[in-house]
């Protein structure tokens, strides 16, 4: 077994936040990178590098991909709700390259603090991939399609959710012109909490003690919107409990 | 003006987990502090000390409170939801002394990280609980009744039902053999982000996105329990972005 050709060439199609930090963090590491952008014509030259990335919106990512002609190049996309298999007709070797952040441009992010979920059609190509991305960070993951698309959804509970609470607990705490950071000691308690235990476990508050009284001076005082998320998860919360 | 008398001898009633920490903190500053039992007669001489601290469940400190005869001491109890007023009939000096935070009994909790809530009848009552206070903790705040009540209510959202999402979240991943731990840098940027803004200006997801198909693929894998979870937040995230 002739040990692996590593990495070197890279093009990025897509100038929007993950391809500005997947081009910082892989120049930084020594790595050619050429960026393009994924509206004009994409030139010959451009896809003879060992890894072309495309890093471009989920709606875009197959019209890209119709675009290109590709030898023995990697292919892959960077999405996280994107089945691998989208990239199948375009290349002989392709996968995922998923950073499990939300990235924005500007600031350099340190990549060390961030997951990568990598997934490939063949093993040769799942090995370079892994190694690139292991000099990124030591959060690697191999996740396949199905993994990532249900990793998706345990994010958007876990942190679009959770975001949203926070939201109405900010708003809640306004109306009385309570500082918002009086909450942060216990909000960091329940967090650490949670990633110790199965959370379900730990569950504490009105509804785990079924402890109605409270529930009901508690929605007597919400307005509509925030009064049926207080019902219904505390009707879930009431029901894992059984 | 004669500076205000430092409290020293402090009396708390009850045996639970509230009780355990204050009285292990207060005795930690070299305070003189009596535990005793809520349950049995309560003697004269237990009443005498400059503070009485009942700390029992929110349903019993009426009916505890019933049961002293109280000069000059102050009484407080420690509760996130019950009325500082529910004390007025007992003592001419009262309050609350709130721990915004999930005590257990067992290991030394470190008060400095812990909010404490002080309510008082009088200014004088005030300043000596705020005096007692700051000697555990930085973060002394003064909440009247209506704010705590709200104060409540944030938490709920914000820990309570936020815990319950992580719950969640880890039974999905749970399903396809992917480790919780991958979700916790997303967890911890979305904590940190949420807490330097207001969440809702910061919100993230399918659903700010109005990405429509991404959040059928999501409920078509969802349980009946989850997906109206995930319909009801969606809901209101889009409502919010109006």
């Amino acid at each position: 077994m002739s040990p692996i050709k590593e990495i070197q060439d890279i093009t990025i199609i897509g100038l929007g936040n993950v391809a500005w930090q997947y081009s910082n963090a892989m120049q930084g590491l020594g790595l050619n990178v050429r960026c393009i952008s994924s509206r004009g014509e994409i030139k010959e030259e451009d896809l003879k590098s060992d890894l072309i990335i495309i890093a471009v919106s989920d709606k875009a990512i197959e019209e890209v991909a119709d675009k290109l002609r590709i030898n023995n190049s990697i292919l892959v996309h960077t999405s996280g709700s994107m089945d691998m298999e989208i990239l199948k007709a375009r290349a002989e070797n392709y996968g995922v390259f998923y950073p499990l952040q939300t990235l924005s441009k500007g600031n350099d992010i340190d990549f060390s603090l961030i997951p990568l979920c990598i997934e490939a059609s063949n093993q040769e190509a799942r090995q370079r991939l892994n190694t690139l991305a292991s000099k990124l960070t030591p959060m690697v993951y191999d996740i396949n399609s199905e993994q990532r698309k249900q990793l998706h959804i345990a994010a958007v509970f876990a942190c679009n959710f959770t975001n949203h609470l926070l939201g109405i607990a900010k708003e809640e705490l306004d109306k009385k012109n309570i500082p918002f950071n009086i909450l942060f000691p216990l909000i960091d308690q329940t967090i650490e909490k949670a990633k110790l235990n199965n959370p379900f476990d730990v569950q504490t508050g009105p509804a785990i003690r079924n402890d109605d009284q409270v529930m009901e001076i508690h929605k007597s005082s919400l307005e509509d919107d925030e009064r049926e998320i207080y019902e219904l998860i505390s009707e879930k919360i009431k029901k894992k409990d059984k």
